[in-house]
């Protein structure tokens, strides 16, 4: 497959306008092999022009003139890395005068996916995933950029949203808890968990049961009538 | 006083190029005459230039291919209205396609203001304080924003936040249920108001009391301890 450059050099650094990029934060899980726990990932696109050429890069590109913000994220996404998931929130204008050569401001969009998502988009030269706790000096602010989403990650994010966006359709309750303990970096206890994930009213326990090594567990699925994301009064898209 | 034209025309339509603004969408609450419940206000410029000229518009300007945004947000601000508030959240970015005769990206920023200082920033011509709940039709996609604004301020502040963001340093928990009022647009049980103000540990007692027609209230104050915003993992300000 192929992709289009990023940050083409076209523009010349000496006149004075600004341009507008936009930029994808995208998370996932992967676990290791054998009984690791799950890590969070998020792709990244070696650069193969100047600036910081060579360097990894959140997936993005510039905004067309013709685009919106929204569709100009999913397309950048889907050329750089081939994914396209149902719904990417916007998560903050980046726009300090010295964070490229010229001046860029960049709005950066956020989303999670699963792992079979990801599976499903196939190989992307130039792309790879990261552990998102373990990253290399990226081009740009984009380690920054990749903090602020982390953080919007560990705070924002309600249970059935980390159900719905990480995890198949169904699933374990010790599941669920793997993917805060990756996402939180820390252990949580099993039995608080599993009080405050019943009581909150955003799971609804199956008849089936994961069968295994271990005792059966029970799965449970995502309750469709909690709202996946805060998308304002309006369902706003722009 | 004066102030710098919003939106200069300078701009050729015609020109395959998106241009970054800066508006900023700032609440008070003004009480009416004698014991009217206070409302939610907001600043607008009228537009003296098309596109949209006459029309209210949010204040803000284009932002300087030299200056970061939430430095152009106070600059366009205070230019236009006066207003130097000593935080300003960014709220969203807004750049659908036909929000404007030519290509702009605008960056909302948000903030609140106690009435107070509204009155120390003086007269600017041009510019008028509306009731959120009942505003004109304004120019490009503002009553959209400001609706925007509206759901964020409703869902997202908390209590302390509102005391210090709109109200004086002292309170009674009467006045801050107003303030709570005023934003949900809905009357609240005092006695639940109270225990859940109380529960919160965001508010501290003081000695003093507010006399006058009614028994005597007492103050309370806003727990400096309390983060007044969210500013992420790295007190973020591009």
């Amino acid at each position: 497959m192929t992709r289009t450059s990023l940050f083409p050099v076209e523009a010349d650094p000496h006149v004075d306008t600004t341009r507008v990029a936009v930029s994808t934060v995208i998370f996932t899980l992967r676990r290791g092999a054998g009984s690791e726990a799950p890590r969070v990932m998020l792709p990244l696109v070696r650069r193969t022009r100047e600036p910081h050429e060579g360097r990894w890069a959140l997936p993005g590109g510039w905004l067309d003139v013709a685009e919106g913000l929204d569709a100009a994220a999913s397309r950048t996404l889907a050329e750089t890395t081939g994914l396209a998931p149902s719904y990417l929130e916007q998560l903050y204008a980046f726009g300090a005068v010295d964070r490229s050569p010229t001046r860029v401001v960049s709005i950066v969009y956020w989303a999670l996916i699963r792992p079979d998502e990801v599976a499903a988009a196939g190989v992307f030269e130039n792309t790879e995933w990261f552990d998102a706790s373990a990253l290399p000096r990226l081009a740009f602010d984009h380690n920054e950029i990749v903090e602020y989403a982390l953080w919007r990650l560990r705070n924002k994010v309600g249970y059935s949203r980390i159900a719905h966006g990480l995890l198949a359709d169904q699933f374990t309750l010790a599941e669920l808890r793997e993917v805060y303990e990756a996402i939180l970096k820390r252990r949580l206890d099993p039995a608080n968990f599993r009080r405050q994930v019943e009581n909150s009213g955003t799971l609804i326990p199956t008849d089936r049961f994961r069968t295994g090594s271990h005792r059966p567990a029970r799965l449970y699925r995502y309750n469709q009538d909690v709202e996946l994301a805060d998308r304002g009064p309006l369902g706003i898209r722009h």
